[in-house]
């Protein structure tokens, strides 16, 4: 991707020349197209389309192009979004104790391979402070007990809201969310889960996986939902194991793949090749 | 591994001297070890040792090589297995329709790639006669109704046992076995299921998958017991998939990795890399 | 894809339009499209596409169709091509002893997993006859020597030319073709590399990747061209290997990864999702 | 592995009874094998162990041990060592600029997942200062040109001799080491090249991957010896890529897949389950 491309994505119901309202109204703002993928999806009678361009003239107007294919938009009921070359969406991040897939985001953060700008780092335990902060990053420690779960999620909420951030990442955040909080973050916060879902829900996968004898575990990047450890799909990673891997070794394998699949969950999402509807997604991955 | 290599397994209880009582017995028989791999298993307390060597002397002499260990692991409580360069294992594969695994397994049996001897061919259906009798084999057409569940079962038991056959390959078969069945067949039943095991049991686990929205579909080979698709895993594979596959693409992506993992635990069945201890295996791959 | 799918493919040079010059007649004509990816390559300034679609009304004509859209076509110095829904690419498949790649291509073939019409299978050696005739297949034996090569290509020719195919497999063919029939064959001929290329070219790859102790072995489909094992890559796959592994074990197991590098490969060719343009390919992959 | 494991290894020539002087030495030490392999390479004629264990009794006397084991080694001209549970490796980075293997490293040592003990990190750039100081590591900025070629290297040298290294981590060193260096780092010197060797040798190999339009990249940890990107290779990883990457798309995408390889490779270094013997590896993975 060039640093000058823009990126326009959009769904719809699924109904003839859906294509063709995107394409044929960029030829006609003079927009050159360089990659483009579109799916219909003929069981939830939806379409879903991804474009890359850039404008071929200068002083390209983001505005006047979204008043302009609003109109044509609407006659297919269709969701849009433009999304400008040098955007870095804002995030605020969620941790508990482990510190993997944070360092990992912080590396691809501070060296631009991830194109955010993390406004905070929340947390139920101080212990990633210090890391935050060679970041130059706010760091929130918000204890929370079962009594002080309602009090504890509304200064989260407070921190979500007030940093302007776009996308929560839960980074191996140890603490289930109140259906409230679920259903405010839906669509815009991406959980790690260290088991290849449906398998091995809920607490201590790798000791569930451990006792099932598996010779693969894996990890989980998803969408939250009210449906603990139901939400949408957007990666999966693997990671061969043995019988000589105790629960622990299952633990310290575990990471990388954790890492990498939570990476590349966020990647897709920040580069707007997640498209949401209902209880899947559809991934134009590269 | 050379054609004049024999293999000696073993297990026992954990205890100080289990692999010296191996090691000694060999080179005390003149036995050159070309490849061993050992494990004792702190939770299980159980040890497992797996052998490749070759008699330094000709006229190695097999009986008189198991009398004379058999005294030693006997202090042990040792189980042991001497297998020949030449051993072929007698094999019985029941089938249903599909045909993909059972091609597969012709395929490496016809070209000597896995050393077994097929002394039956089982189905509930006419359809794979053709494809066992042009590899010469012997099919068994035994229909199946809830009926004569029992009946059948009887008349599929007598063919293992008239064969002579020490294990049975379930290449896709359809039918769930009985609790004698699976007692019978205890250790001796390797079973393939179109999923990564524990997710999607049961029936049409591709369906199951695709209404989760997975990005990873599996295979598992399993030895079967009492308790449906939970029986000892003994290999695993995995295959990328996306939004566009629909139910019956994935069912098509999934043959590839049914018959690789299959044949894999196959494989390391016969040449007696897999030890089965209660609800878990040991399996020293290469 | 559906069984009512067609699939329009082209490439052009790079310019403004390319996409609506393609989804704009695809609406016209209303035709529906259910999957669609282009890609503008801005270092050979280079456009393909390839769409799936299916006419909204009864009595479609390609014909017309064609025709109506060359004229757009033109303009653009498009190629493009339209694939029946019930295409069955024209194939002949070459071999020498060798009998994994063609047997597992043979295998999908018959199931209909491969949309392919096998006319013929020609050898330099009898060997593979019993397994071509058992599918019903014509087998041309044509032995070759240094002195007969130029006889020996011109009747492979022949079969080639009089059996219509549009494709021609070399499914482990152990002969380099002349520069004539490469020159004859460039971009419709695919061959299958036992090593991950460039690495290894020529001869007993599996033995030089052994001399060298590499850690994965690898397999590699392309078109042929002049150059022996340069010519355009269309897939690559790998498998892990180890110290223990002599030449003849990675010989035994590299053969999986070139029948599923290979069928990819073709299946990808026949589909329509593989572009060539001079030395590269663009691959529209699932 | 326990924490209470102690490691022997040991390699010598063929002959019979080298796993019996092994075991039964450990035995009579009262000495518990928790895991053991070995293999005999019939080319190399070159015989190798690894066993995991741990004393039954309190007191264990390594000194005694190692003392009373030489005088048996010695007969089968065999090399061992003895590696304690606490072991930590000394160790020295060296890097240029690129700071992703280095920021993997120094994740895996700062949370104990890699037993190894950073004694310093050395640079021809003074850019990833600030990332070893945040680890309270010492920084060496020695510049380089073709003038000061040998000067530096002595200076180098001096860090590593004076630091106690056994283990010297190229982590995208991008500078060439004279042939005094490579002797004198024999063995003892893990560097990772960002291609899978024997392709793409020497500099830009992504730039070289992308000329070629491969559709798999790959990262090779080696052992350096003279013969620059030759030496013996230990581990070795592969990332999908497609027309879509170019060039520096397939060094961004190559980064991950350079970290995990030589993470790996070191892990298995100081695990000691790497043999070096002429110019290939025996490595007993997990």
């Amino acid at each position: 991707m060039s640093a000058d491309t823009w990126i326009l994505t959009a769904q719809c119901p699924s109904r003839l020349g859906t294509v063709d309202v995107v394409t044929r109204f960029l030829k006609e703002s003079r927009c050159y197209i360089t990659e483009q993928q579109s799916f219909d999806d003929r069981h939830a009678e939806r379409f879903f389309i991804r474009t890359e361009f850039f404008p071929q003239d200068p002083g390209f107007d983001a505005e006047a192009f979204q008043a302009a294919f609003a109109a044509r938009a609407e006659e297919f009921e269709m969701d849009f979004e433009l999304t400008a070359p040098d955007a870095r969406m804002p995030v605020v991040i969620m941790v508990s104790k482990a510190d993997h897939c944070l360092n990992d985001l912080l590396y691809r953060y501070r060296t631009g391979q991830l194109p955010i700008d993390i406004r905070a780092v929340v947390s139920n335990h101080p212990d990633l402070e210090a890391l935050a902060s060679w970041h130059g990053l706010a760091y929130y420690h918000f204890p929370i007990t079962a009594d002080t779960k309602a009090e504890q999620e509304a200064r989260v909420w407070e921190v979500i809201e007030e940093s302007g951030a776009e996308l929560v990442i839960l980074a191996r955040y140890m603490q289930v969310l109140s259906s409230e909080m679920c259903e405010k973050l839906a669509g815009r916060a991406i959980n790690i889960h260290h088991s290849l879902l449906p398998g091995f829900k809920g607490a201590k996968p790798y000791h569930q996986a451990y006792e099932k004898g598996v010779k693969l575990v894996g990890a989980t990047a998803h969408y939250i939902n009210d449906d603990l450890d139901e939400g949408p799909i957007i990666s999966q990673g693997v990671e061969a194991v043995s019988h000589a891997d105790y629960p622990e070794d299952l633990v310290a394998k575990g990471r990388d793949i954790e890492c990498l699949t939570l990476a590349r969950a966020v990647a897709y999402h920040v580069e707007r090749r997640v498209f949401l509807h209902k209880r899947r997604t559809v991934v134009f991955s590269r």
